[in-house]
């Protein structure tokens, strides 16, 4: 990928504060000179007067033909009858694999130093099959579906990553004490895997259990993978070590190497459109999106201006303690660059 | 409950470290004159060579007909063919809610400060229906239930227990974003018996985001109700926030008042038999069955004991950083009544 042909990327900047926070990447993408040219599509909650559609067929072909997005939060209305955009999203490519980096942002302190985790979330089957229905009056069930191919594929992933990225140990979260056949498939396939990398530990660890060990002690854990809802759970819980999920970056795999980094908060409907909101979030994700194009060198140039930003500690976000705007925080990345 | 007529409580304690950690209730309970006289049964992993059993009929009985019993801890063979003692106990007596207070212990320092949470966790259902089956092969399958009989019984103990204990705020704990008709159906039961009590204010939280606020400011909640899988995740959270499992009680809820308390930390086998066991979790599980008995006094008098102890520090268990045996940490107690 040479500077001289830009690359394509899908961008849905989506709801709430999801087109200031996405402006705040576009203006430092290009103030870093990333040879990224942006395909911008709307994907939200509310029906786009100029498609009639949340969410169009080319959207989604935006994104398998490059390969890469990045998108903002998309509100997840209860009880309306349609499914989450974002479940969506995820069915439709295919994103079998959740990745969300979290780690101490230096100078913001929080009750954890060098936090360092990698949550490896399954996210595609699990809890989330949307399989649910009443048995009589009174009684509803919901079925978890674990599968092997589903299992093999994010437990792969999971000690394919930790090899890249020089990490020492997995930890696959489970409850097979209760589930025994769901979440024992899970494990099993782990297990099988696990053989195939001699050089990566690996350890399973009960969800419970994992959530204390991570409040008393979070450098217990390296890397962690697991079935949906307890990745869903789990990563939120690492978010909360370091801040919260204003601060941590996440990307969605899919298959033939599809990669779609997002924002993982809310839209925040209550500050939107008033210049407030934290872009901290959405851009690190875009950073996790230029190193899986390889462009490490705008990865890391762009990753050091936001943390020296935040460290410096001049210019922060009200959700940081700050009194800065979205545009000062950004010029202030900028100045970083 | 006059002193004169001893009241009888059942004690199973259990595996492991649990036969000292019982010793300790006993020697405390004997020290304060607390008017219980122990119906002492094994219940447990190992076959016990006097019933050949390792839960009889009888053990079951007694905590039927006394109303109240404690438990030490039971290990949960992965794989055994037999279902979880643990699991066994609370379906064959019903035991539908499992109540874990969690407080910062005064003089014994962690992340936290003034952590004050009760989680109340349905005990009967949910992802522990046991029932689980391969759809066809690498396709597994466990069902969720979610019933309204259960739902309803549970919500009712949590304002119950809210209001008889000055609480202000019942918190529902759900994903019902995700599995809109089973987490659906226990919200809605939820609000209906949030009716019934004006005085007691209710709010419904995601469990990711619940987690996530858990750890970046436990103060936030109050009382926590929730679904069974989410109380035993969240349950052992908040317990990290304090120290961890061996410095929480627990009181499981049944139909017609029946009170079993119970150390929820494991049952150590490492250290088993060696007088280093920490037997503050069921220390102060047997204060909250005194407390359901209304032995408010004597409750007051041990809990006041125990806590001291820990607050001055000098005996301490090596859990805790100290280097006492648990005998000398227990008499440290009864010198401390
Ligand atoms: C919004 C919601 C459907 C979603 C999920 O549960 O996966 C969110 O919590 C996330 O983690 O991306
Ligand atoms: C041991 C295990 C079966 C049990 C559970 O999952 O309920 C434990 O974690 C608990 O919280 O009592």
């Amino acid at each position: 990928s040479s500077a001289s042909t830009p690359i394509r990327a899908t961008l849905f900047p989506g709801d709430g504060i999801g087109p200031e926070i996405a402006e705040s990447v576009k203006q430092v993408f290009r103030e870093a000179d990333v040879p990224i040219e942006w395909e911008e599509h709307y994907v939200g909650t509310e029906i786009d007067p100029r498609t009639q559609s949340f969410l169009t067929w080319e959207s989604l072909e935006s994104v398998r033909k490059n390969g890469v997005g990045l998108k903002g939060p998309m509100a997840t209305p209860i009880g309306k009858g349609h499914r989450s955009l974002n479940l969506t999203l995820r069915k439709e490519l295919n994103l079998y694999a959740n990745v969300r980096p979290c780690y101490s942002l230096p100078g913001y302190k929080t009750r954890y130093d060098n936090v360092d985790l990698i949550t490896i979330r399954e996210n595609t089957e699990g809890e989330y099959s949307g399989l649910e229905h009443q048995v009589v009056r009174g009684v509803v069930e919901s079925l978890k579906i674990i599968t092997r191919q589903a299992s093999l594929r994010v437990a792969e992933y999971a000690f394919h990553y930790a090899k890249a990225h020089g990490r020492e140990r997995v930890s696959a979260i489970h409850k097979a004490n209760i589930m025994q056949k769901t979440d024992g498939l899970f494990l099993k396939c782990c297990r099988e895997v696990a053989e195939k990398y001699p050089e990566i530990k690996y350890e399973e660890v009960v969800i419970d259990n994992c959530c204390m060990m991570l409040v008393k002690n979070p450098a217990l854990f390296d890397v962690l993978v697991m079935p949906n809802l307890y990745g869903d759970i789990i990563s939120d819980l690492c978010a909360g070590l370091i801040g919260g999920l204003g601060l941590t970056p996440s990307c969605n795999i899919g298959e033939g190497g599809i990669a779609l980094a997002e924002a993982v908060h809310g839209s925040a409907p209550d500050i939107a459109g008033k210049n407030l909101a934290n872009p901290t979030a959405l851009l690190l994700s875009a950073v996790t999106m230029l190193r899986h194009l390889e462009l490490h060198d705008k990865a890391d140039r762009i990753q050091n201006a936001i943390l020296s930003t935040i460290a410096e500690g001049k210019f922060r976000t009200a959700d940081l303690g700050g009194s800065s705007s979205t545009s000062d925080f950004t010029q202030a990345i900028v100045d970083h660059l």
